[in-house]
């Protein structure tokens, strides 16, 4: 099994979403600039959602059309619709990523509809994005458990990542949107997914809400992923679910990686000073316990 | 292999020893009939180490004598010398814990003694504790790395931790003192050391300063281990050891071990309300994300 894991930053789009602290165009290209400077392979830029929706995301087009596109590094954004689709596109936006919940309950009350219709509702986007040759991701969130209905069927998230992966989607990422999995759980979901999707098509996404998003990473290498989703500094978090932690920060998830023997390409020292600046500007503590490790205060 | 993990809470005394904010000795008896009466099985209650080294923990005989001896819990108690195992003993201690390092650059730094001349020391006490019918944990520190001389030889590991075995430690308690530690490493360290000493009468003991503490846990478990020492509140850490993070929370290794159809004993609501009480003694956010993620305000 390949000893390369591809870390995809989330910072800057799942991370920064969920920040109250609005942070200025200039910083989020300059945050993104830096991250592709510590050689991540995927960061993903922004998310061209309604302003309305979230707010801190309004300036996506600005902020894609600002960062330094650096060779050999892809940086999708989130898209909702066709008409974010079309936003996206009109900067050059030439990889995107879609999404869809597994709970059932979790779409209704969030985007007030049924699985069926939420997928439905990207089937007109991927035939644009197949036309235009774009790249899609697909996102499936509460795999692990839902703020509403508590447990998640497996069977429902391996229905939804095979039907995100059937239109179109060239990488399928499982979400803990609630951060309530452990790691047995987490493999037997992964093992389940990855008997109807390539495992080269699936990516894990932690949350480190109860503490369980190494634990789970760990997990999920053992069972032959090798994509990780994270966050630098940690940021993020989700609205719907309690407590103050995020997505797992990428510091920490490197190191455990590295220490393992396996390689990301990306140069902690410089991730940890980037993590640094951007818990500065937001005006809080990192949530990554490596980089607090090494603070000169420590 | 067994699906029952016994927790060793190892917070009133390995916590607390490098908390700053000194507890009330009526607290510290408090915190263990409230840590007892959550269904931990051992209970590491304080240590008879000179005042002069340990100020928090002067206490120690007080704290031993009012404290609920609840029927099958064992208070283990850590005791440097003869000298601290003639303390215990006064006040009906009858399972002590003895302890060397896996660095020789540590045991010289801290109790300026070599390895072997700090083995030696305990070696009246494991005498008396035989010939008295006491039992005897054993703890060796640095087993993932040193802070001074970085990496320890796992081979070194093995040598004390089965020293320690032989001298009559019924248990012996691998800890990664600085918290550095990665699963990997974590579990061929536990490999090497249990092919000299049995698993049954191994023990993990992990600092999350580098937030690998889970992750750790979960290696060692699946290699074997069965018994894994925590702090409720995550309180404590390692003088040298940079970084605010101590012990790992005992409320996030029964969630994880839970979570993984383990079974503990453990109630883990009563933990956390434990948890959450110690936390606001000690002035401090807990670092249980558990905890956190269960806050009423969170």
């Amino acid at each position: 099994m390949s000893d390369f894991v591809r870390i995809v930053e989330v910072g800057p789009r799942d991370g920064l979403q969920n920040e109250k602290t609005i942070i200025a165009t200039a910083d989020k290209i300059a945050l993104i600039n830096r991250l592709s400077a510590t050689g991540l392979p995927v960061i993903e830029a922004t998310s061209f959602v309604s302003p309305k929706w979230v707010p801190q995301l309004a300036d996506a087009a600005d902020v894609y059309r600002g960062i330094t596109k650096r060779s050999g590094v892809d940086y999708p954004v989130l898209v909702p619709n066709l008409q974010g689709y079309e936003r996206a596109r009109e900067v050059g936006v030439s990889h995107i990523a879609v999404f869809s919940a597994a709970s059932e309950s979790f779409n209704r009350k969030n985007i007030n509809a049924s699985i069926e219709e939420s997928l439905a509702r990207f089937a007109p986007v991927m035939v644009r994005a197949r036309a235009d040759g774009v790249r899609v991701r697909g996102y499936v969130s509460t795999v692990l458990g839902c703020p509403y209905q508590g447990d998640v069927d497996v069977a429902d998230v391996v229905r939804v990542a095979s039907a995100l992966h059937q239109m179109g989607c060239e990488e399928v990422s499982l979400g803990d949107t609630i951060g309530t999995g452990t790691p047995t759980k987490a493999r037997a979901m992964l093992r389940a997914v990855a008997g109807e999707v390539p495992m080269k098509a699936l990516a894990v996404h932690f949350h480190d809400t109860y503490g369980q998003a190494l634990a789970n990473i760990l997990a999920c290498i053992e069972e032959g992923v090798r994509v990780v989703d994270a966050a630098v500094s940690g940021t993020g978090g989700c609205p719907y679910a309690k407590g103050a932690s995020g997505n797992v920060a990428t510091e920490d998830a490197v190191y455990m990686l590295h220490g393992m023997g396996m390689s990301t390409g990306v140069d902690l020292d410089s991730l940890v000073d980037t993590g640094r600046w951007l818990a500065a500007l937001l005006g809080r503590e990192t949530s990554s316990k490596v980089t607090r490790a090494r603070s000169p205060d420590a």
